[in-house]
């Protein structure tokens, strides 16, 4: 059971680096293809993704192209460019027909547009040719992007026995079967049935007669996302793709839908972070600065605003009255936080599907949960400003405006995602940094207004 | 095709759940059953979450188990609660009966512990029974409490033939066969087939011959989100779970998978935005509340912390110099940007395992990072201060104590996470306003010593 161990325990250590490193070095390729033979190409996709470009791309030219053909698929989408760029277009063809249609058309895609008809011209599989140029003709994030050639189609007329025998043949080169497609003379979708049920029937039954006709399927124009959360939501592990006619074209395994969620979740998290998406830790800096830097420049912005008002605003104060700045990063924080919290749970309601009923009602709640909040923590500053500073009429002006600036943040907060939503624009982008840059503003006008106000002056 | 296009493309609409009501007003529960029985379970259990109690109650007890079991498992979990109160502990059992066995377990887990055992108790299935009670003896969070007893098992020594006969039992009660798992006399894994590898072998064949025997597997104690991981990983749609002895205990299948992945993801999204983990936007303002305002309310120190200390400045400062204080709230809302984008990168690349290499490496990255975004910054801040207020002096204090804040606030963000990992608490802790009170307080004490260092008072 050793190889079992190492697949679900294996741990990239730099030993194992440093050994691969010295096998390439010392160009004793029997050893080094002994060793990487043991681990699961999505491990080896992780070691090469630490090596030098020139060692990795030896290992790739080293190994099957059975191998190096998943491995490709696993490796970080700037190794494998960097890879293909040093493959010729001979070779990449070779790791092309290893592959099964969809990983096939994502790699083909990734290269430059002369270089993809140099690589299609040198599949030699007419079938497989044809089925990636068809693939290549599907926008991206939709459901014909994601989807693969490869499945399993039997026709109604068949019987069981005949239906297991024609099978024998389509199955050897799909590698999960999933669900069976019945379809018509015509190839639309019409039923579906397990490998399964055809086990479990009578040899001499009718397919029409054992196949479930309440099929789910996707158009191969749907958004990917939506896919997703069709699969999801009726626990699918694949759903057939069809056009207009509703002909099959192709089917969509879980597999790539759990990609799919991973990358609308990390999408989310890094832009209610201030992070452009698809950024990693790994990128360059460079990279990282471009996904970063705009939104601190909009922080700076809000700041340089903050700073004007707060300016304009001391002319009319008086000596006393200028400990009110001395609160004022409390408020902006707390306006902040407050935001960021509304709309965080608004995107992932509506990512989530489950935020439903009326806007007013959301935003109705919303200034209810804010005020219960925004009294709790008001009575603490109340409290504490009073006690420090022995004015009452200051403690009040502060820690009423909090409250004020608390509701509006929350209303702020939740109403702009929803907004966006409406209007068709990713709501993610509402949070984070957008929500805490406009509510440092609105929290410091509302504050020194209101503490203006109540102090009188 | 008319119901695969309500599958795909339902729509909650008002008008469905005003007629519900309506049907279930006038106990109709012919039409009743005929509208709802054509939807998916899945749907059902939206419309049902969006009913009163009672309503939700009746068309529970109206339909057949067969289909409100599944119904119950897709009920948000709050009003699932509230039915299970409304139901018998008959009743209970026999939705039991209906369910799979970590659907099951899971259910009777959110039961009152006497109720647990009364259900269990009703149950008629011994060994359905038995089943339950073993999973219910696994801790949450762990691949036992992921786990379903039901799965397809064969014996080494058995013929192609005599498998496929066999398993034709057992395949009934497997509503997906995905592996079929090849045990030896003693229970243990040894292997595993796919009912396609059995239907394009040679029916005298000795399942030993075409079983492969480099089957992933988990044990039985491992960690659920380790347990997702090297699914996604390794592009699995089930995986056996052993315990110590290697002896097959169940498997885990790709649909509870990806509810762990969405669960994960949610959790740090909403830390990210200060949400204790678990809130959903239709949750009650109190939850809220106690979700959201323990977050607040660390605002609000860090808050009167910066008050404090601008506080105790303000005394060392001359009156030319009180300007400083209008440029806190920028200090503190950069500080707090950069701290959430640089610890958000490291707690998502922790989530996803790219984060290799020395923490010292990251820092002096982050380092390098924050330096070229600081200087960026802090160019548009100078040219901004110097032409308002003709000061060159406080222009130059106030930008490069904006540098030095933003490279503290970065290595901070960067530092927190990494030192949580390691320290065996989730980073993702590290996120929202964790780091950005923090980093409010640090950047206004460097911003003002910086400041005063550099105007000389």
């Amino acid at each position: 059971m050793e190889e079992l161990q190492d697949n679900i325990q294996f741990q990239l250590t730099d030993e194992l680096i440093e050994k691969v490193e010295f096998l390439v070095e010392e160009q004793s390729d029997k050893e080094l293809k002994n060793l990487l033979n043991e681990f699961h190409y999505a491990d080896i996709a992780e070691i090469l993704d630490e090596l030098d470009l020139d060692d990795a791309v030896y290992v790739i030219k080293l190994l099957d192209s059975d191998t190096t053909s998943d491995i490709l698929i696993e490796l970080d989408e700037d190794n494998r460019e960097k890879v293909l760029q040093n493959l010729s277009v001979k070779e990449i063809a070779e790791e092309i027909e290893e592959l099964d249609t969809d990983d096939a058309a994502d790699i083909i895609a990734e290269l430059p547009q002369e270089r993809q008809e140099a690589v299609i011209s040198q599949i030699e599989d007419e079938e497989h040719k044809a089925e990636i140029q068809e693939l290549l003709t599907y926008d991206d994030n939709t459901a014909g992007s994601l989807m693969a050639k490869e499945l399993v189609k039997v026709y109604e007329t068949w019987t069981v026995a005949g239906c297991l025998r024609r099978i024998r043949g389509q199955a050897k080169e799909v590698t999960r079967v999933h669900s069976i497609y019945v379809v018509d003379k015509q190839e639309k979708l019409i039923g579906r049935l397990s490998l399964k049920d055809l086990i479990v029937a009578k040899s001499d039954q009718k397919i029409a007669e054992i196949a479930k006709d309440n099929v789910d399927y996707v158009h191969v124009n749907d958004d990917d996302e939506d896919v997703a959360k069709v699969m999801a939501k009726y626990d699918l592990e694949a759903i057939p793709v069809v056009d207009d006619t509703h002909t099959l074209l192709g089917r969509i395994t879980i597999d790539d839908i759990v990609d799919v969620l991973k990358e609308e979740a990390d999408k989310d998290y890094q832009l209610a972070a201030g992070i452009t998406q698809d950024v990693e830790a790994d990128d360059s800096i460079i990279e990282l600065t471009r996904a970063r830097l705009p939104w601190l420049f909009l922080g700076l912005v809000g700041g340089v605003g903050a700073f004007i008002i707060m300016f304009y605003f001391e002319d009319y104060l008086p000596e006393q009255a200028l400990i009110l700045f001395l609160f004022t990063p409390l408020i902006a924080a707390m306006a902040g936080n407050v935001g960021v919290q509304s709309s965080a749970i608004i995107v992932q309601g509506l990512a989530n599907d489950d935020v439903k009923g009326s806007v007013n009602k959301r935003l109705i709640k919303e200034m209810l949960l804010a005020a219960l909040n925004g009294v709790i923590l008001s009575l603490f500053l109340f409290l504490f400003v009073w006690a420090w500073t022995q004015k009452f009429d200051l403690a009040l002006a502060i820690s009423v405006s909090l409250i004020a600036v608390i509701i509006v943040a929350g209303l702020i907060g939740t109403f702009v995602p929803l907004f966006l939503e409406k209007r068709g624009i990713d709501p993610a982008i509402a949070t984070g940094p957008f929500i805490t840059t406009s509510n440092d503003i609105f929290g410091i006008v509302i504050y020194l207004l209101i503490a203006k106000l109540i102090l009188g002056i």
